[in-house]
């Protein structure tokens, strides 16, 4: 039986979701307490392959499993053995030929910036700092500019390797709440380090030091150093994953 | 120089606010910052003994220093040596006579209640979690019996001696945002583990357990055994502290 498990997690603690030999990975910490709970080692397929640092709001894996657990019990017996910077949410059977990274059809992605002087103990290391303040309203709007079906490739880390850089944004827009700056940006599909490089020239709108034709311009040149730095993982949270027949909490 | 500071803190790793022999304290950890910036170790009036375990959104103090250090220029000082999970907000001078516990008018705190089957990582220690669904709206109604100046004797933790149980609530609210639900009371003052009776209670009416007639008969019995349980102290948080003369952050 193919399984679909949605899971949260804080990333700091993990160098990124993918296995790595001699790190500690939320792959391998997962596949530890699906050993424990499902008496074997699933082979797992991740929605994305989150950087070091990168939190997950809701992150998504198949794998198949002849368990006799029903799912919903599933999440509940998997946090017994889990840490608690991981936390599974849900699971229900899936299609036998669904694959959470190609049945995916796009996902959204929030980047946090805290505008303070100092840092929150409440949310430590899930955000980027900056002591400037920053012109939200002036980031808003240059940030619809990302929307539509447009060529990202200046949004892309430099050495990437990809067949296409087109990608289709649906929804990219910065809000302000209190010292919280929150860029959030959905597409079909995200490049290497897009979403940071993205909310690095938003900064720099922010900031005063580009302007919106200049963020056009960037777009157009496709070329990396027209864009704005790319800003640490640590900001960075995997919001939603976009199915069609899984759940509605799935659907776009 | 009489000297205000304002900071927050989660209060998961120390035993409360107070300095207890041998145990981590907040008070204590503070002090041990002060002495690295001020070179003297000085005595500091504390707005409220919090419990163990419980939090501040805005903690403050009073403490009279001869340091030459600019007041705006402390609470970046004292955060290069605390812990992250304690960061100093703001510092400016008060009267000579200004006492951050006794020049208080009144305080608001929030208790955080999660209504979910597993925790949220990125919030850990930092709220109650049951796996019941609560009734947000009956608690907001039934919380509005606590507003007024009344005997709360029956929302003070047994054994507690005070020389009156009268106190004024100004504001009691539930208020609701997807899987929390929060609780935000202010009074010009709160007797021992009062916040967390109140929000006990405010469960059993949540939880259908109790009605509104039921929770107006527990305030008139001043009797502890009529009100709910005592929430743990992780869900607590002190939200603000009022004083006039201090700054515009601080008015009621």
């Amino acid at each position: 039986m193919m399984l679909f498990l949605e899971f949260a997690y804080i990333g700091s603690a993990y160098h990124g979701f993918q296995v790595q030999k001699g790190l500690p990975t939320v792959c391998q910490t997962l596949q530890d307490a699906m050993q424990n709970v499902l008496g074997s080692r699933p082979d797992v397929k991740g929605c994305s392959r989150t950087d070091a640092g990168v939190h997950a709001r809701m992150y998504c894996l198949s794998f198949f499993s002849d368990t006799a657990i029903p799912s919903q019990k599933l999440p509940l017996a998997l946090n017994a053995h889990l840490p608690k910077d991981i936390r599974a949410v849900r699971a229900v059977p899936v299609a036998d030929d669904f694959h959470a990274r190609y049945s995916a059809l796009g996902k959204e992605y929030s980047y946090v910036i805290r505008t303070s002087h100092y840092d929150d103990p409440f949310l430590q290391g899930q955000y980027y700092r900056t002591s400037l303040s920053l012109d939200a309203q002036a980031m808003n709007s240059a940030a619809a500019l990302f929307v539509g079906r447009q060529d990202f490739a200046a949004f892309m880390a430099a050495g990437s390797s990809v067949q296409s850089t087109v990608r289709t944004v649906t929804k990219a827009q910065v809000s302000q709440s209190g010292a919280w700056v929150t860029f959030t940006v959905a597409a079909d599909g995200f490049l290497y380090n897009m979403v940071r490089i993205m909310a690095g020239t938003l900064l720099e709108v922010g900031k005063g030091g580009m302007s919106e034709q200049q963020l056009q311009d960037a777009i157009q040149s496709k070329q990396r150093q027209q864009a704005g730095q790319t800003l640490p993982a640590c900001g960075l949270f995997l919001n939603k994953v976009f199915y069609s027949g899984v759940h509605e909490a799935y659907l776009p």
